[in-house]
């Protein structure tokens, strides 16, 4: 039998999570829940997704758009085994109390805090922490770069102290009302949240996080220096490391890819589906080791990189896959993410 | 037999011609030419594209990158039918010489004069005029924007006169090296030379054309006002005309669609292949009849709106088809590009 | 005796204004009304300009920030011969009230509808329409540059048509909450509402205008096609006529001039006083006469333009200056702005 | 007797060095050297410097223009006692084997490696190393902000270790020709040369420096982490001695200054002269002591900060003044920099 799953927000990830879960072998999307009418409305229908009306939407709207209405969102919980609650930040814990009133299992996002649900969740990190949960919330795309990168570099070579930069985009591609245009914006929140979000999936880690905002709309970058107590001899070493491990992509200099307009684009280049980099992103010549420092840049894309996780937690609450390895390799391979 | 195309030049037409090409039916690929590595080069080869080296280029820096050559531009030009020749502006008029030494046929793009070749083209406007023909330029992207618009236009209400403000994005999403970062920069030839180049394709048409650059990445706008012979009553009826011709796309106004950066996220959540819009992208906000006054807006999306005119102009070369809407009628459907 | 001038709104207008006012000979600043302190209310009071609290603001909030409050706006209002109100649109409306009650005279802004006041106003246009008048309207920046330029065209070699393609910077400098970062917006409103707003102060004017919204925080663009009737013979004459116009500024080609960021930069260069460009910026190599067609590109920076224009409707409306010429040298001598 | 000055390229720098000088008691002008007349060029000869020809430049260009021209770059030098070289970078090494046959002292910026000169410089940090130089460096614009922050922290806290992540302007604001548009380039340089940069003013300074690119052109921004050995108990008793220190500016929370964009809108309401920044800047908001870990963000404009150090350096090279703190005093008073 496979898990239902119903997605409550259809937005920048919402979409994302929708389409992930219909390719996947051991799942089945029972319909998305949004508020008003739009191009992405529209899509959802043709992709024959059931739609549902959520917050202060009507169905008058979307049939006066031509688009079929197949309930509420209250119908759409009603038939789902879990909802992926794609809301705005803050939505998302009001809703909490609506799922738990239904008797169904829910995933969070990151835009909540950590007590929204029973445990935070990356795949690589701490994927045995989600089995059989009733909630889970999936961290931010900034604290899943982070904890994914300190799920390979931990283990093998000590962590003793972890300081990152995270150089934050302004706006996704499709938001038209945020700024700055020309600027940059300090978070003042020192150091920034994101070091204690990632202590939430890897307890214990030595890291100070601090954050800036600036004009763009492609990637977040992570600029991390981190001081390891077994150092491995040379860069190499922790490169393949990372080649070895899903959800990395890392770029030689012969490829020219010098900065985040080119790591998107080489995404828009994939042969198939959305142009999205669901990876970190790191750099043959971005990366390098210092007697015990290890300096490396890593380029996280906030729309699609907590999409496979997703979809992982889904498959821990379920008991749908043996380990996470296995759920990771399922995931990859139904999203076309190369494995290595 | 299906004609052999060679692309020389892979860079943002070049890739997509290459990949338009090989999902044509009567067509094959017989290889790309590039100057150096790069991960376009990588993916290239990851579709299994055989890889020339042209310009300063050596196989050795290929080679060096795991990249294997199946040659020089000389012998790829040697095996083809036609070359599309997608290098940088000017450069292909030099090419022109060696395609016309190796006595094979040519197309040309539209960074080169209109001299370059025996014809210009757009297939909706004078898809016949490139039939048999040894040299054909299609024109740039703006021109075809405006030539496609004007085939819809002047033959149904007729143009007393045509003004049309281009207003150009400074780059290409992965080109790093280009400004302005904040500043809008007239174009100082007034008027613009898009004007002429649209005649090359609707001799006569009485079209002025201004341009200014803004810094974006996205798409160029124009921002057309036509005073009409033969007004339509009201614009629903010309916004009708628009949606039956292929290459248009119109947005409506509860698809919330309301600048560039919705629009090409709209082509990024297209079910399948690159994030493009080869389309005109319309607006029925956007678009008003008053009197016999014509305004409207159109975004043109630079990287990818020349790709099926040049499948269309392979076709009209070697007869590949019986008429123009039957060439478009092809191009669209292997391209995915829904058709009315 | 000086008339008292109060400026009820101290943000990127109204510090200017209030600035400009205090250089006059023939005014005084009263005082200037904020909502809350800020780097500005700072300045203001290094500046020793009487600060009143406006809005929802509290008295306590400036003292906190070590700021003297002389009283509210209501006490401001009562201390002054005129309010120039720089509130945001719509609020300069329901403030109209008050100034009326109060028996106050009242200058209003362009963001406001043109039935705000008695008249709308253009120093070089119509300035004497404003004489001894209670309300006046200073039009927006865009209108106030089309009209400039308008009343130079229009007397001179008549207007046919003239269409005009406003490009917009889509923030201020110093506004770090509004977008798009990356991408263009059209202005749905066809034609839009800058032509009908010209002609509140050139009436009759066969303009048409249309807008599209840009990345940058600079200074709009106005792209223009003028159809004369009495052309000149060329370009030279029609810039001879701007050049002896005041608050116009022609840019040579050998000033390597080459969009909105080097005007600025000039404007930065300029010895004293705010970095601000109060003059309709044209190019030699912008300005092209052929036939009976006018082409031209002006810039217009949307912080500063209206400054002047607001010095001189307070001159028109108490009778200080015998007409528009002599308020203009004064105003322009005052402030700095090089007099032909 | 006055030192005699000349300024050798009339860029960003070379046109802010020229007026800081002629600002300045006890030093004069004697010209400064273009290679082609400009609308900067214009401005000097308004301004009544004596304009020489350099590089590859003619006296015909600027005759052409109207500007008239002293002599060569040759003949500045032999009127000069110290010439400041503000060429491009690497332009400035090569001229200096000029500088030294014509036995003039000289001046570099931190364009050039350091060993151009005998000495770097930074007045705050090390204004007695420079006294009776032949030849001196002025750090570039962020090692300048890193040894002025440096120069206060370690004498009375004392530094463990620093870490700085500098978020750059990608261009200057009149900068055209320079990207991204959108998107942010990593310094694959790791870690930055910046590091070793501070080193030359502040020996032995435990500080690792990164670096990113951004698409703004207004200041850069750093992002500090700071391990003290002598913290203090919390961060007033540090912003008090940076408030009691020339050369910083900090912004109150009730400015509501939250970035770079309302930083420069600051300078540009500032009573006289060029809306330049040539403070360090930091937040209240943005500085924090937590145990031995300080940190803090400070943005640096990079177009006028090292203006007053190349002042200083003169006066460090000639003997004009006591000491560090008596030639800042009169630097800062007479370019109007708040001293405290």
């Amino acid at each position: 039998m496979k898990v239902k799953v119903a997605v409550n927000g259809y937005g920048t990830i919402g979409k994302r999570v929708a389409d992930a879960v219909t390719s996947q072998p051991d799942m089945t999307l029972v319909g998305v829940a949004k508020t008003r009418p739009s191009f992405e409305a529209r899509r959802a229908a043709e992709r024959g997704y059931a739609m549902y009306v959520a917050g202060g939407g009507t169905e008058a709207d979307f049939t006066a758009a031509g688009l079929a209405v197949a309930g509420t969102v209250d119908d759409l919980i009603a038939a789902a085994d879990v909802v992926v609650d794609c809301t705005p930040d803050k939505v998302g814990r009001e809703n909490g109390k609506k799922y738990q009133a239904a008797g169904v299992r829910a995933i969070f996002q990151g835009g909540e805090k950590s007590d929204v649900a029973e445990v935070s969740f990356n795949a690589l990190a701490n994927y045995d922490r989600a089995r059989d949960r009733r909630t889970v919330r999936v961290v931010s795309c900034n604290t899943t770069g982070l904890a994914r990168a300190a799920s390979v570099i931990a283990p093998h070579w000590g962590v003793e102290s972890w300081e990152a930069t995270i150089v934050r985009r302004a706006a996704d591609p499709g938001e038209t009302d945020r700024g700055p245009i020309n600027g940059i914006m300090p978070t003042f929140h020192l150091p920034s949240h994101h070091g204690p979000d990632v202590q939430t999936i890897v307890p214990g880690l030595a890291i100070t996080t601090t954050a800036v905002v600036v004009p763009t709309t492609l990637m977040h970058v992570h600029v991390n220096h981190v001081r390891l107590s077994r150092p491995p001899t040379d860069a190499a070493q922790l490169l393949a490391r990372f080649r070895s491990t899903p959800r990395f992509h890392i770029f030689a200099p012969w490829e020219h890819v010098d900065g985040t307009p080119q790591v998107m684009e080489f995404a828009r280049d994939r042969p198939t589906g959305r142009p999205d980099m669901m990876e970190n992103v790191l750099w043959e010549a971005g990366t390098r080791v210092e007697g015990s420092d290890l300096y490396f840049f890593q380029a996280i894309h906030q729309e699609s990189i907590v999409v496979p996780e997703n979809i992982d937690a889904i498959r821990a609450m379920f008991g749908l896959a043996p380990d996470g390895p296995a759920s990771i390799a399922m995931t990859d391979r139904a999203l076309g993410i190369p494995h290595p």
